[in-house]
């Protein structure tokens, strides 16, 4: 009789449902919708509890009533109350105090739990992708926004005032690009897909020459990190080296969050990563270029192996650690 | 009965030891030399021993014969084999591979224990200084380089990897001043006193005009973060300015490793944090500037409790710990 945990990924963009093995292993009954639009808490949560009804229901019929659900862990974006599973703030969803945790339990049926999307995501590298048997993980995905999640000793890492991870929020330019929450430098503001596509469109603003322009018909508010990415696999010069400096950035960011907080592994993940070498391999020559060492030489950095279901792998592993704990 | 431990803080420039009672307080029978010069590592082995007799022996003088001493602590610079005792590396002070401990234990007959001395301070000013109170604290020591300690739920906290703790080479200024490490743009390279006198220097070469060339005689080489202390209490705006710079550079790494590491409290000590308000008004005023908030406003920062003692009085508090384990 198998035992299953149904994940849940809630971000800005998608919702993602997916039904883990208690022991690991890929989801299955995976589903992924569009995020509806800002109309406050009740039609998402709706939405996500919907989708993990016919993820269950789906199962049951793959697997026969012999398959077991534990319960739901769902991967929340926002500050949070884990203990209580409510979401405190999250501006992208317009959710402020909402009950999560206990709504999703009363339409369910099922035991939840609730966790920061940042620190599911690296959960799931960690149990079962690209941070496996590393002691210590830095996750980090990059995205809308860029989120960190920390991975220490087989335990999620929240520090003592239940905010770190924070790796977005790091200075890499003192005074330098202004950052969506006011202030200035910050790595966000670099390797975001938001900060990507505008120093890709300012640069053309002030007279650079790239095929990008006429990817997006002269209209440079249309340019997005995808746009950047597209143009650069097609052999723009001028997108690839966009490209290349969000990758120094982030290296930059990643030497520094190493030096301070020493794990043995980062792993980056999300929409931007998904560029491959023309990330990868500058970040690489970035990371490899004089600077203090002894951290950073003992470190691994990997992309992510699990693409679009870290969130839905971690939020169940969360699940699972916290049942084991009860 | 008392019971007290030797705790003995080893510095490039000076060596500390100090009897410290097990259950906290104010070292006893203090003692401060210079450190010898760079002559390997036998005559500073042999210094700290014979540093560490004469406070034994002046506590039993002033206590009795009941004065028990339990141990030794060390601060060590350099990189570490804790378990070992042995400082694997340090430039400072010419070793590369030396047994500490066992020298020490064999000098003294007591029993030591060697620990990192940027985490040994954090942990002094945590048990017994700045710090206490605080669940998770980040300390960070302004000299010659710049060190952190940190403290993490009432343990000293290494990393996975063992190597975490270097606030010093943190990016905040991505391609910025060069560092000693080799890279650039390192707070190191801002904010230790010799980064502050160089960008002193560098100012005045280039045409600032203040009352520091006077008092180096005008010899710009000269210039230390302490003097450049001195003409800015004295009202010298351009000193006040350097100092002001290298406030702001440290309030941006400090905002970032809070963002990452989400401790309670972060405890700045040495050297250039004795400037006061010199130093400590520019940098609140940096982490109050717009920026991304939630781990900065649950910190709180503070200047170190303990200036010229953190080491000795954290040696012996992780002796006193580590005993109480095995």
């Amino acid at each position: 009789m198998a035992k299953w945990i149904a994940g849940v990924d809630i971000g800005g963009t998608t919702l993602s449902v997916g039904m883990v093995p208690v022991a690991g292993g890929r989801p299955r009954a995976l589903r992924v919708e569009d995020t509806p639009g800002r109309r406050g808490g009740e039609e998402v949560v709706d939405r996500v509890c919907g989708m993990i009804r016919a993820a269950v229901d789906e199962l049951a019929r793959a697997e026969g009533a012999g398959a077991v659900v534990a319960g739901v862990g769902v991967a929340a974006p926002g500050s949070l109350d884990r203990a209580r599973g409510v979401v405190l703030e999250s501006h992208n969803l317009g959710w402020f105090g909402l009950p999560l945790r206990d709504r999703v339990q009363a339409a369910t049926g099922l035991p939840t739990v609730v966790e920061n999307d940042a620190n599911c995501a690296a959960w799931g590298e960690w149990w079962q992708g690209a941070g496996r048997g590393f002691r210590s993980v830095l996750g980090i995905t990059l995205g809308t926004g860029i989120g960190g999640g920390i991975v220490m000793n087989g335990r999620p890492f929240h520090g003592a005032t239940g905010a770190a991870g924070e790796i977005g929020h790091m200075t890499v330019e003192y005074g330098g690009r202004r950052c969506t929450c006011g202030g200035r430098g910050c790595l966000e503001a670099y390797a975001s897909g938001p900060g990507i596509a505008r120093a890709a469109a300012e640069g053309l603003g002030g007279g650079a020459r790239s095929s990008l322009a006429e990817l997006v018909d002269g209209d440079l508010g249309r340019i997005t990190a995808a746009t950047v990415h597209e143009a650069a696999v097609g052999g723009d010069a001028y997108a690839a080296g966009v490209l290349a400096r969000a990758a120094r950035m982030l290296a930059a960011a990643i030497a520094s969050a190493v030096n301070l907080l020493g794990p043995d592994a980062v792993v980056v993940m999300g929409g931007v990563a998904a560029a491959g070498d023309l990330f990868f391999d500058p970040l690489a020559a970035e990371l490899g270029r004089p600077r203090f060492r002894s951290a950073v030489d003992a470190c691994t950095v990997v992309p992510g192996a699990l693409p679009g279901t870290a969130g839905v792998v971690g939020a169940a592993g969360v699940f699972r650690l916290r049942a084991d704990e009860t």
